[in-house]
């Protein structure tokens, strides 16, 4: 690390080329297309990373499906009774905003790997993606939250309102959704880190 | 808003003035700070609004108590029962955001009205700000959507699972659950407008 700072230092204030090279771009230029271009080369690994992680949250979510024997009041007193995950609207609003989440990281990956070709265009284009990235923020964090709360109540239980506790029937189908409402927090985190990255990498570019 | 639009043009294709007036300074710069200005009003406009949605969330829910007479299986068969905002995880995780929000929201208005008044910090005081604004927006989406999704099963019930619809019953308490979250939803929208102002008010000020 300290070798590349030095060298980074050194390109920063070496001078400039008197004569003679009058192609070459000021080493100022350089130091700052580099900047650009890490921010660029992280920004495209976060979007495969939500887009990783909204794949696997909506497939373990929508493979959640488990049918067990459950007491009846009347004959023959057991019955096969299926736990699926929508037979819930949080849920299903859960696989619905990662749906979304998982196509716009589809179309976000392209265009920042097209930023990472032509970093001439990348501040215009940052700028009007981190919009979108904030909205979608707004919509995956609910659905974390309204899925891990209706999650909670099965897990737990209500006791003041006498809504009983699923998962001591249903272990199968609680690993699947507790193990989807985890993954789509990590979406969630990188989504804020996403954001928090396009707005250092703006705040960086204005002119002291 | 044409002739402001208008006036506004003038100011910036008006040609500087030659001599004679070393002290103006020139018409571009008065003309980004007036931009930068009013960047800085909505954004303490906004904060308030923040500060007063949180507060009225946390009181409507905290204020949401009601008691009635429910039926029992032995005698007197008929016995008051009380429904509190704390009888579920997810109305005290809103409660604890929202409280939050509120604290946070009074700091930042105070943050914010210092660099109106001292414009010539805002550009980095504006891009620290930001970054708490995002991750407050995380914590108080994912709380509207956690009580929103526990006051829906309240609201509708269950039948897969047989959890029971409440507010048959607690008509009050469920209209203060109500509200309390529509004020929540309308607190994120402004969270996430006060973002987007900031990365607006950060793109402006990169040179083209």
């Amino acid at each position: 690390m300290a070798s590349v700072e030095t060298t980074a230092l050194e390109k920063i204030e070496a001078p400039a080329p008197a004569t003679g090279a009058p192609k070459a771009p000021p080493p100022e230029t350089k130091a700052a297309a580099s900047i650009t271009n890490n921010f660029a080369v992280i920004d495209v690994v976060l979007r495969v990373l939500l887009f990783a992680s909204a794949l696997v949250a909506v497939l373990v979510m929508v493979t959640s499906k488990q049918t067990e024997l459950v007491q009846i009041p009347f004959p023959p007193f057991r019955a096969p009774l299926a736990a699926k995950f929508n037979q819930s609207p949080a849920f299903i609003y859960l696989v619905a905003a990662f749906s979304v989440a998982g196509f716009y990281s589809i179309i976000t990956t392209l265009l920042s790997v097209y930023a990472l070709l032509k970093p001439d265009c990348s501040t215009k284009l940052l700028s009007h993606l981190v919009i979108f990235d904030v909205l979608l923020l707004g919509i995956v964090a609910s659905a974390t939250g309204a899925a891990g709360a209706v999650a909670y109540i099965g897990l737990k239980g209500n006791s003041h309102v006498g809504w009983q506790k699923v998962c001591d029937n249903y272990d199968m189908f609680c690993k699947h959704i507790g193990s989807s409402i985890a993954i789509s927090l990590f979406g969630s985190v990188v989504l804020v880190l996403l954001v928090l990255l396009s707005i250092y990498s703006l705040s960086k570019k204005i002119p002291k």
